[in-house]
């Protein structure tokens, strides 16, 4: 099977503009298929505080009302989309952006939950396999701004890493297919304060006592559910690293591998 | 040959969210092959002024800084293209929202003028026949927002009633196109103060005369000079009139018919 390789990048890169340009340089080197998911970043919080749009939080978790999804669809699928998309296609890269509503490519409906309301937040039901391939069969490589509908006129706010494990789990059957998430750090650590402490290979055991050990805590747990959700779905090989560093998380250099066994 | 229609339609039903919601059940109902491009409304100014984007102005033209860039690719290629896109789904239409940079689907470049600096507007070099071809044999359609790229890097902002005209111009050997131009009144006016005065059939001939009585005046010059642009490339029928018409424009019982002989 040909390979494919879905990286996610962060508010850490975006938000820097000599990084992003740097990396999606990288990104545009890469030979393979190639697919990638971007979140938001600190413009869309500068817009709601410019626009004095208060942002809602409930139980430490902001809540997309209205106001806030339409500033997240501006700012998302509008500025930070398109502006990746006509940089990749200056280092030669056919890029084209989506969200889910375009094509029908990710379709989900309304997060419900028994005592909070998340507002305009996506659970992912359905990926367009058929269509993604198309792109990709072309050589074009998708950038998918972090939005989904509902198939019924809703545009939706969904987690980055969420699509990237969706997407890869959807297009697993028909490429070896790779998610690399990138993040602030080199890698999961041995040690939060210790950058060189990188832990190069996670397997499930070793995932189970990290954890019961707390040397895997908070932010770092969803993360990896994540990558062993997406192992189980069928994806070959997930890693985790600092976005500086994609050719060399690519080829097992750096960062932190999770795999299934 | 097959049909296409490339439709534009403008702020006037961008900004009433009730007459969008018709005019996009309207397009969805289309059998043929179909493009939407949609130009502006009132969003892009209401948003900067609310973030104190003071508007430049040179000789009565908008002056694209790069301040208003941002704000248009936010509003134009984010808000208003996902929220169509969404809507057309919904009614079943498998819309794909692009802007010039996606796909490489509309290439130009940076206006040059002797003596005004217009900002970053772009002029048409390009359309990737290829890529839209695709698409439309997939049936899918296009959702276009008036932006494009100048493949270096640069998003640049471009009249919406241009890039149907190019693109029809584009796709004029491959398809019977037919470009409908939508705007606020029911077609070219006799007289511009009685709105059931409308011209059914306008040719060349006839618009020099009319050009030449002041008939056809200020706005709709440039209008119908485009419509004839377009038809000298190939383009098989220009028709012009309300969104609120679609299917009446389309079988040519109501708006203004353009063409060449």
């Amino acid at each position: 099977m040909e390979k494919l390789y879905i990286i996610k990048i962060g508010g850490n890169i975006i938000d820097d503009e000599e990084k992003l340009s740097f990396f999606l340089q990288d990104f545009a080197k890469l030979k393979e298929k190639k697919i990638l998911v971007h979140g938001g970043g600190k413009l869309a919080t500068q817009m709601a505080d410019k626009m004095n749009i208060p942002q809602q939080m409930i139980q430490g978790r902001r809540i997309t009302d209205s106001e806030t999804l339409r500033i997240v669809t501006m700012v998302y699928a509008g500025y930070i989309n398109k502006n990746i998309v006509a940089q990749l296609q200056s280092f030669n890269c056919n890029a084209l952006g989506l969200t889910g509503a375009d094509g029908n490519a990710i379709q989900g409906h309304k997060r419900t939950h028994s005592t909070i309301d998340y507002g305009f937040v996506g659970d992912i039901e359905f990926v367009n396999i058929d269509l993604l391939q198309q792109f990709l069969m072309q050589n074009i490589s998708i950038v998918f701004a972090p939005i989904i509908h509902d198939k019924a006129g809703l545009l939706l706010n969904t987690n980055a890493d969420t699509i990237a494990q969706e997407i890869g789990k959807a297009l697993s059957n028909s490429f070896e297919t790779s998610i690399i998430y990138t993040f602030e750090k080199k890698g999961v650590l041995m040690d939060a304060n210790n950058e060189d402490s990188v832990i190069e290979i996670i397997d499930i055991n070793t995932y189970n006592i990290l954890k019961e050990k707390e040397v895997i805590f908070e932010g770092m747990i969803p993360k990896l559910e994540n990558a062993f959700t997406a192992l189980t779905g069928g994806v070959k090989k997930v890693i985790i690293g600092k976005a500086e560093k994609l050719s060399e998380l690519i080829s097992g250099t750096a960062g932190t591998q999770i795999i299934n066994d």
